[in-house]
């Protein structure tokens, strides 16, 4: 059912060029783990300013490492000419984000010419053992002719 | 349609007392800017390190303000002697997170016994002019003996 | 916030057209109610063969509703030359259907050139009086070139 | 992560008895074709009344499938003294339900003391031949002391 060949053979440095980008990924030290064709990993470690109010990772943080990791399993398979945009997404909190890290992995259940379709999980790491904590459905859009380096391509939007 | 009776006068001190305790918001330089019964407010100013790879404001930032406004929606209804957790949520962004800064607002729909229905919207704001950018449905759930202040009640887990 | 310009004056012939080639409305009783751009409206009367265990409406039977609610308000603002398809959609249960008739109402969010999202809501009716059983935010996909009647443009599929 | 213990030793002749009395699923032509713990099928063959305007499958027909299975996926694993309710869905239609049948299959993902979450996918069967054609991600309650039957417990609303 999954899409794994990639269009653009440098589709990993494209994915780490965007991902190193993005300075809220740095703000939450996230760090790019694995890309593949239709696959990707955001790992980050626990830090206090990442918690809520009972010392577990926010929401907020899992959310985000889950829509990158979404959004770079989707952008692993498009066109070197294209950026990626999401378009929504649903998500489950299954456990409080409790680990000495968090690994969000994103796979695409569907690529298509517009629309790709994502199943991204974000698991907390105890001590090397992992605990599934969030589940998500993801939809992202791919938007031909506008590469993602906005520096290349012109102040133009996204 | 709203339920905008609230069970604890306290409410409002309540809630801005578990927001002070998410160090992710303060992570964010997020603020809790309305409390009402129902309704809760959270904005926070653009800053380099909140972007995406385009210099907008990145949809994990989006999503964490509109969930955190969520949560205290629906948390400013429940009794004080209990927490709220978020359950899931779906989110579509409409627009880019390009602006000054972001507004989340979310209303309770539903407020049951134990669970609670949230919409909650993102703004960008320029110049005073506010731009719907995310919209999203959420899910909250309601766990009574269990106060939101960890370190009175022990370390159980939430 | 909602586009309410149609791009073609044929919208609600259009759209009337199109429901009444959708079999299954027919076998569920429903009928469309109200188009206009950007908006639509779908009712159907309690029958015995529409309910769940406890003699309520199906949850199903609810869902179609919204369903077809939402991409008529969505297809209302295409260009003749087009069809609509329903990219995805989360809902949410607030209270059991329980009336004599349910009312699905479906309102434009946002209409892009590719997407539109919709925001849809379910109503029981009992002696006139409505009561919001489910919400729903739905996205939907405009294919152009291919008209909605199938038999105007042979088997392609859509 | 599954959760496959059932608390009810008879779990399965309530799940079947429960499905029965879903008139709603009979007038799809709907058959509960498994039932294990925490996993259920459902399946419908193809008929003109469950079209749309193409001739396919209804949305709102794999919707009901999807929605039907994922309950009782998670019924399968409460006590017999429960009922379930669907809290909400989220769902991606990944392609036209395109065949001579239908079947959704429903597995928990995790199975709460109040929540349960389950993972539910409809594939279009052609000779024999399956086809994913939605996926979904759905919330489903347990109501305690609330058995599934009306009849039994009197006129009291789910």
């Amino acid at each position: 059912m999954n899409t794994t060949e990639a269009l653009d053979l440098g589709y990993a440095d494209r994915v780490r060029a965007s991902f190193a980008r993005q300075a809220f990924m740095d703000h939450l030290g996230a760090r790019l783990t694995c890309v593949e064709p239709g696959h990707c990993e955001v790992a980050a470690a626990h830090q206090p300013q990442l918690t809520q109010q009972h010392g577990y990772f926010h929401g907020g943080v899992m959310a985000s490492l889950a829509d990158s990791a979404a959004g770079y399993a989707a952008y692993s398979l498009m066109p070197a000419d294209a950026t990626v945009l999401t378009v929504e997404y649903k998500l489950n909190i299954l456990r409080p984000g409790q680990g000495q890290q968090l690994v969000a992995r994103a796979q695409v259940v569907k690529s298509g010419r517009t629309l790709t379709v994502v199943q991204a999980d974000v698991f907390a790491v105890n001590d090397g053992r992992e605990t599934l904590c969030l589940t998500s459905l993801q939809t992202l859009m791919r938007l031909d002719g506008k590469p993602d380096d906005a520096r290349r391509a012109g102040g133009r939007q996204a």
